[in-house]
């Protein structure tokens, strides 16, 4: 058969042990996953594409058949454009679960083919999201319990320079 | 790399068109996917399990890759026996969302490896079970648009019994 | 203009407060309402649809244009032969939310014509149903708030026989 | 009876065929239904309160009895000084549905005689709303199964012109 | 100040560690809380009253302030008789909330002076219940990390027998 | 025993008799309640925080071991300066919710002493915030039942210069 890639969208602005936990457990699932940076996201981001992706390469550097890549325009395109057959979502709460349906939906109308495939992160992460980590940052909270020790650095340096 | 097998668990009494929907996504995704009806469900079912699973493979007699069987006692185990990576699950409404969490989650903790694959049956069928599909059944309606014909039949002949 | 119809179908086992409310707002909004008590529940009534349909009568007695019927079967069909072009519904809670959604999309599946209408209950009933004011009565609790004086001592009658 | 008026408020930036489901719907239950298109809304909108209004009489030429406007200020005043008996909104989930439930709640409060009525669009609209719609258009997606033809080539044309 | 007593009911069938866990929380916050096993619960217990508040006792053992006791008839007489301010709920999922919410809403009608407080349980054991626990006792699976080990031993006593 | 103190966090801009309700039933619980205002939201306030703190004070004139305070920072960090067990927070609808556990939860990793108690406000006030206030407000709607008088007219004055 031929190889089942997935992609994971997102902004992973930045990444947590959610976002980590989803990634492994997709890469026991597909024969490769892309992690792909959203460019054309309407909100302005904390960091750049680039230092998003390089936290991404860092904190999955011990497996093996994921790629990290960005991507701007319809997510229905690229996925073809990487013959990939599933989507990748985590889904954490009811009021995610209805964004990502309508999500699913709509990209499903787009193309038929493309299947959106829901994961669960750990219930340690259940409710952990990026805009949280970076609130508690900027008010001196602890963040070593949701995101790797060199994305907090990250976070840190990137804060003092705001 | 190994094959990537996935495990459908339900009642299926009967399957509709939204299960045949998911297996269909769920065949594109795995190399094999193992449609296994529960036997050990606590309310009485309308159809015996040998009834349920030659519905089933009637319906699906057209795909390759499936398998039809049933099953007793914890799916974990199940699973593990097939050596399955994945069990999938239909997520329809924000009501499925919350108890298929606590499975999955309940899953995880009785063995970490499984991983519960969430995928959104056409909006077509968004709202469409089988106790529904029953009852129109028994109060005279039309459930074309909900069951393949033979399974149409196998319930007006059941229903006409009871 | 034709008469527009409306049919408010239920188990009113026994009616509170909260179908007043909403049957008064539908009297408002069509030339007649049906309010039709269902008979082919599956859970056994606490009342017989007789004495259902009496204290819906007795309760509504200052109120024109409202008939009160009983119906079995299929409620698209009760409603063709009554030339209803609405089914009215009260809406409550999310739980509510999503059962309705179900019974409306499988009713627009079986006649596209017949319109289901949502009216809210005054926030004053939006957590009441019956089963809980049978529960509290049962447990000597005071129900005035509930339901009319007159549904409170068939309920207390009743309760006393059971 | 006194003619029954109904009025559906809301932003049509652009509209819908989800729009044009409730229009339709409504049409039927009232004797006329005032889409109304509010001028005071926060957020900036894509189309001017004219071209919004110039495309709801474009997509709804086939229908009687329906008025295109526009109001601002307060709902329950625009609906006093037009007789109208009710408001319509659209009822898609459940995140739409606690907005609503309050949004309809406060406007009891200030006007016990206005009644909220709840339509449910076709499923096949169920998780689609205009900004979905000017996004995909943004991103170069297909949108002919979401709007009509003349408001795609509108949106195509403003888009181009921002 | 008078102490402050709180109750905590439920079916403790049996006690789990996200009970436990709840009552902890109580703890710290009044002087007095009473765990209260109702009596008059419509579903057959697995255990009698007598064994659920046996189990209780001897997972709270090295708890102070904390009484374990039973009740029948409405829960606002109890508290009432107890001289209890508060009742303690936990609070888990949004099908549990609606449901809570109720009946608060439904106590603070029957003794407007009784407040209900909900407390989270830790999300380790965000998706755990009773039944959940027992269910899966049955099918021979593992539930060391749900419920003490005491009342593991006392449910497989007891699944044995049934 | 010492004494429990709890804190209420919040905008309160401004406070509605949502929020008294909820500092009412506080005070009935613990011995001491701190209202805190936060000086580090993001968005805008429509009133600074001495006019807030000045406007919380004025509603809660009768009522006793109330104190009226701001912060800025980890709420975490105020509660462990202020020797706070427990934090308030108003549950009203599943929107709330789920923001609410999401916050809890942190704040529980952020200090496994801390309690959040969720009260719930009267039904009456059910779907009331302060936005929806300040919104009609602006659009001349009358808002006597949401406020009380020194807020409607602190409310009309600002507005009018605004």
């Amino acid at each position: 058969m031929a190889d089942k890639i997935a992609i994971y969208p997102g902004s992973f602005d930045p990444i947590t042990y959610g976002h980590i936990d989803i990634i492994k457990r997709a890469a026991v699932l597909f024969d490769e996953v892309i992690v792909a940076v959203a460019r054309n996201l309407n909100k302005a981001p904390l960091f750049t594409v680039e230092e998003r992706m390089q936290m991404i390469r860092h904190s999955i550097a011990d497996l093996t058949h994921i790629r990290v890549d960005s991507f701007e325009g319809l997510l229905v395109e690229y996925a073809a454009a990487n013959e990939a057959s599933a989507v990748i979502r985590g889904l954490r709460a009811v009021s995610d679960f209805e964004y990502e349906l309508q999500m699913a939906l709509v990209n499903r109308k787009l193309d038929e083919q493309l299947i959106t495939v829901f994961l669960m992160p750990h219930e340690r992460y259940s409710y952990l999201n990026s805009s949280i980590v970076v609130e508690l940052s900027r008010l001196g909270g602890e963040i070593d319990c949701f995101v790797p020790k060199h994305v907090k650095d990250q976070l840190l340096k990137k804060l003092r320079r705001v």
